[in-house]
């Protein structure tokens, strides 16, 4: 019989299939083409060469050779536009608020389709320092409430460019997904007295059997209701409420844990495409005790039909502790790239 | 500019993407391939003559010349298991359900290959008459909090048998989706004294300008904040809490509307993937006046990326008002089958 688990933080209860469980690798995808690597493309706006294809560059980190090593620029075809009030309109029940906020497209790396989980740490730090850097300038924005940093990472994510890059969206409402789920975060510090996210990340860490890999500063793990196979989140052991509050050691450390994580994905499952995203708190919010900011992997290995849509209820057919296991198995080769 | 709308009724903040907003007709699908019209296929498990290949029959509508219309089987790989006892183990931060509950496969119609939108409106009156019959057999299960009926048209909405068939899940868990969109609608109950659908209802007919199609008993219509392009809703105009209380008129009325939005949906946009869900209020409360069961057809035309993952927002690419209109004046071709 299959199992329903909670998952104490979304609060959405997932069917664990057991039924029909899949092992760990036959989630390996094997049609994927080897991509060779090519350092420069004509006519891609995101190649070096090309800064003039793309809109305002908001941020720029360069390398000792003077080349940038990662550039943000606005979103061509922004989601949220950067000018403007940011104004609401109540008629009766209809809601509406002008489409004000930031979208912008982070250009990880000037290789044209190269993916994060071959770069080496240093490029990977300087990706998560532009997210820094760039959620600092934003925070400051009084038309924002809530900052959200993602990846799409191949076609089944969503990804409509190869080169590789990922956005930051800043929007005028907090989204209703973000405040549900902080009441019932504020409801566990009421009852508990502690933060549910460094809660799970005591039981996680002396359970050990869904920990993917850990250093100083973080916990990746595989979480006990994961909501899709091979979910995975990167928990930092320090309790800050924002992305914004993360320290240098701090990013070198997610560095190095994101490649780890992205590169065991990469080579135990086939290179699958996957998103990530980096959630904080509500910018009004951030002084609070009870959240706690984190990274989390989706890979897009399965769909969601009818039974997800509705019934709100997750399927996963992948059991955690067995997904972990294989991937903390998985041997890293060590291939530069140059 | 863009502009965000609320779904007043899901909560949901959704991004109406004017600016890269697409008309109706780019949404077209001109790549699916006209399907050949197959009455039998020796390995289909769902084809007259082939039902030994399928697991314990619950239920089962016969047409006049004896043969069945539609037949209701267990699920032969069911998420949940209908045998067993409902048990709970609450172990720390860790809640765990068995998987207990109904996951039933309703085999829509003998044809096998036939899409929804193109069979007779008797034989959709009978599919959606098992969905009654087999919720009013289900909800006597005690160990069931929450009846959800569902279609997966098409790979893209994850289904993958060809044989047209649908799904009823009951859960032993009321889903936190339920509960927390329960909660704001009593919230609403409460404020302002009426039933937020009958209030959505009545807004939409006086608007007029997202109305697909109407008859005595329903009304469909995009939502003002509709989540994804050409996402409908069909509300029952009588105000009941779930599906059980459907009459025989509305049965008929029901086949009749979703007849007619499967075919504008078929023609108009070249027979895309959907999903169609029904929704009631959970078992325990089906006495109260809040809730209102609806059917909701989600069409698998985009798919959700890192923005709607990290932010629980969404964007919508199709505005509401032309997207009905594009659908009002699709014109439904008389096409019998045979």
């Amino acid at each position: 019989m299959s199992e329903l688990r909670q998952n104490i933080i979304t609060r959405d209860w997932v069917i664990m299939a057991t039924e029909r469980a899949k092992r760990p690798h036959q989630f390996v995808r094997s049609d994927k083409p080897k991509i060779e690597l090519l350092k420069y493309k004509p006519d891609c706006p995101f190649c070096i060469g090309n800064e003039h294809l793309c809109t305002t560059e908001s941020l720029r980190i360069s390398g000792h050779d003077g080349n940038w090593r990662v550039r943000v620029v606005n979103n061509k075809f922004p989601a949220l536009s950067p000018e403007g009030e940011r104004i609401r309109w109540n008629d009766g029940i209809h809601k509406t608020v002008s489409g004000v906020g930031i979208h912008d497209v982070v250009i990880d790396h000037p290789l044209h389709n190269v993916t994060t989980a071959l770069l080496p740490e240093e490029d990977i730090f300087n990706i998560l320092l532009a997210y820094k850097h760039r959620f600092t300038q934003i925070r400051n924005d009084r038309r924002i409430e809530v900052i959200v940093i993602f990846k799409n990472s191949g076609e089944a994510a969503g990804s409509s460019l190869e080169h590789p890059h990922s956005q930051i969206a800043a929007t005028p409402v907090v989204p209703y997904q973000f405040r549900s789920r902080i009441q019932e975060i504020i409801r566990y510090f009421d009852d508990n007295g502690d933060c549910i996210f460094c809660r799970t990340l005591l039981d996680e860490i002396s359970t050990g059997s869904r920990i993917i890999e850990e250093n100083d500063s973080f916990v990746s793990f595989i979480p006990y209701a994961a909501l899709t196979p091979f979910h995975t989140w990167i928990f930092p052991r320090q309790h800050y409420s924002s992305y914004e509050y993360i320290s240098e050691i701090e990013l070198r450390d997610l560095a190095s844990i994101l490649k780890i994580v992205l590169s065991k994905l990469y080579y135990g499952l086939g290179n699958p495409d996957y998103n990530y995203t980096i959630r904080s708190v509500p910018l009004a919010d951030e002084n609070t005790k009870y959240f706690h900011w984190y990274l989390s992997i989706v890979p897009r290995i399965t769909k969601q039909a009818g039974f997800e849509l509705g019934s709100g209820m997750f399927i996963n057919s992948a059991l955690p502790e067995e997904s972990a296991e294989f991937l903390r198995d998985v041997e890293i080769p060590q291939v530069p790239i140059s």
